[in-house]
């Protein structure tokens, strides 16, 4: 290793010999692959057709938890979000941003959980950068991710896609990454233990493209949870959103650590957990292609889209509601508050 | 604005309402373009040809500084990683990890810097994400930034591509960005203020191309300075490096900070220079190139590259060496400690 102490030093992040030997201790070795090796100050990639590119800045507390840690989720994040227009992930960056301090051993399991999931994901990790802060100037490490996937032709998946008439697919049970943190944030102990879902999606979505190319939207219910999701496309495709909550997936074990906490699991996030909105002809074409991934064994149809005005609904503007296991119909909002903040 | 406090609260990045009204007030507006305006997961690129693909965190303390900011940073750092590589700068990502309590005005200021910076690149912010931690977990900011460039035909450049015979250019004063961020730092009152040179030089390394397509190396020398990067170009191409001490341009209120300070100009942090290495007949040609455009007009011809066992080196394994004004050799070594941390 690159120092006695076995701890990050400021030194490691001056862009001199420390961070040269850093980099190449914890993650040349690691993200070992032709592009990366050549250490230039940009990967070089070739491309043809259209792209998606996103970021996506983790600050998960704390960094190890049941299920993952802040770096299999830096990974899991970017490339789902990729995934979510329908993309290939295919590249990605890495920056970290690491406290003076932290154990270096730390670090090292964090780039192995992520060369893990890059390897889970069929993504390379082409470029990286380095920053040390103080002691105090940072929360032990953050991750900036990056990525680059690349959209077949023939999909045109956007938040603005969803249609009347579309039925709304749920890739499983909603809540355990949330729960999974706030359990290990707080010390408790539950019967169960509930893990994060954190798994990379692109696999899956290209399961569902392969069954029909007419997927309108995807999202993967991240921070703000299926709440979230669900009014950010409705406002985008001037859609309203009805859902039955009884048919939404969710562990016995997360449906008793809400109701202990006061959590709504609507707004409980996920991390390998997509929404999809298709049209109503190939949602069982699709339902039964998730259903054949791990990933998406346990996928449900929970609801459908209305028009924005359509009658049954409380409202007369694009809304989302959830039909109650009472049998009335409640909205659901946009979350507000800070409960579960650094939750990704 | 999006509270009455004027503050960034917790709840600003837990994906709710409030984080996304601070996007669309803050972000939204200021880098409002058709691909960023579908707020996506990912934004959609059509791509063809030969991509550099970089990324870049900035922690840089303080955050305002003579000359920049870390908003204006974050855009011409990663444009100047691109730009490095023979790219024109096209797309950019900005991720941002925000500390609770930073005041709203201040956040606006950075996003209006990166908007300018922006504009004066000729890139399009494309893709975001913000976060937020609470109050001591962060230093009020870090903005991560990662970067998409079309590399045009023929340009092949790369830190391993100095061949003996090669001239070394610079583009003009070293240590400007370093000592502007020193001097704020510690309350230090020169008689002649001391700017940071940050500035997006993809339009110098145009001009420099249409002058020659033959660069090699091009490399901007950041963190750890001229003195790093042409240690790491030695290293990368197996040649030794000579450099002209006398030749080096620097401002005399530079030289003098650095007399006081005890500090080395060539491990100072540049934020708007670049070193280049091209073949010995194009050298001049390229200088004068670069002296037209305002960014380059103080260009010079430091040194030169020589085998890795040239004779009148003082070892025999790649190196970089300086002849000092006093005629006598001295090595230039990889910078080592942790003298400047936070620079960028």
């Amino acid at each position: 290793m690159t120092n006695s102490s076995g701890k990050i030093q400021m030194a490691h992040g001056t862009g001199g010999r420390l961070t040269r030997d850093l980099v190449a201790a914890v993650f040349g070795k690691k993200f070992s692959n032709v592009i990366l090796d050549r250490m230039d100050d940009a990967a070089m990639l070739e491309l043809e057709g259209r792209f998606a590119f996103t970021t996506d800045g983790h600050v998960v507390s704390p960094i190890f938890f049941p299920g993952g840690d802040i770096g299999r989720l830096s990974i899991t994040g970017t490339v789902n979000d990729l995934a979510m227009m329908g993309a290939t992930p295919l590249y990605i960056s890495a920056g970290f941003i690491i406290e003076e301090g932290m154990p270096l051993a730390d670090l090292e399991r964090l780039a192995l959980s992520m060369r893990e999931a890059a390897g889970e994901a069929g993504v390379q990790v082409v470029a990286g950068d380095t920053k040390v802060v103080e002691k105090g100037a940072a929360d032990r490490i953050f991750v900036n991710t990056s990525g680059i996937g690349l959209i077949p032709p023939g999909v045109h998946i956007s938040g603005a896609g969803a249609r009347p008439g579309d039925v709304v697919i749920l890739s499983g049970p909603i809540g355990d990454h949330g729960i999974a943190i706030i359990s290990q944030r707080q010390g408790m102990d539950f019967d169960v233990e509930i893990k994060s879902d954190c798994a990379p999606l692109g696999g899956l979505v290209r399961r569902m493209l392969d069954a029909s190319p007419r997927l309108n939207v995807l999202r993967d219910p991240t921070r703000g949870g299926l709440a979230a999701s669900l009014n950010e496309i409705a406002a985008a495709s001037r859609v309203s959103v009805e859902i039955d909550e009884s048919r939404v997936p969710m562990r016995a074990a997360v449906r008793a650590a809400c109701e202990l906490l006061g959590l709504d699991p609507l707004m409980l996030a996920n991390e390998g957990k997509l929404v999809a909105f298709v049209a109503a002809q190939d949602a069982g074409r699709v339902l039964e292609a998730m259903r054949g991934s791990p990933l998406g064994a346990e996928a449900a149809i929970i609801g459908n889209v209305l028009g924005a005005e359509d009658p049954h609904l409380p409202s007369g503007r694009p809304c989302v509601c959830a039909r109650t296991v009472m049998g009335s119909r409640r909205i659901i909002q946009m979350p507000s508050g800070e409960h579960l903040p650094r939750i990704c």
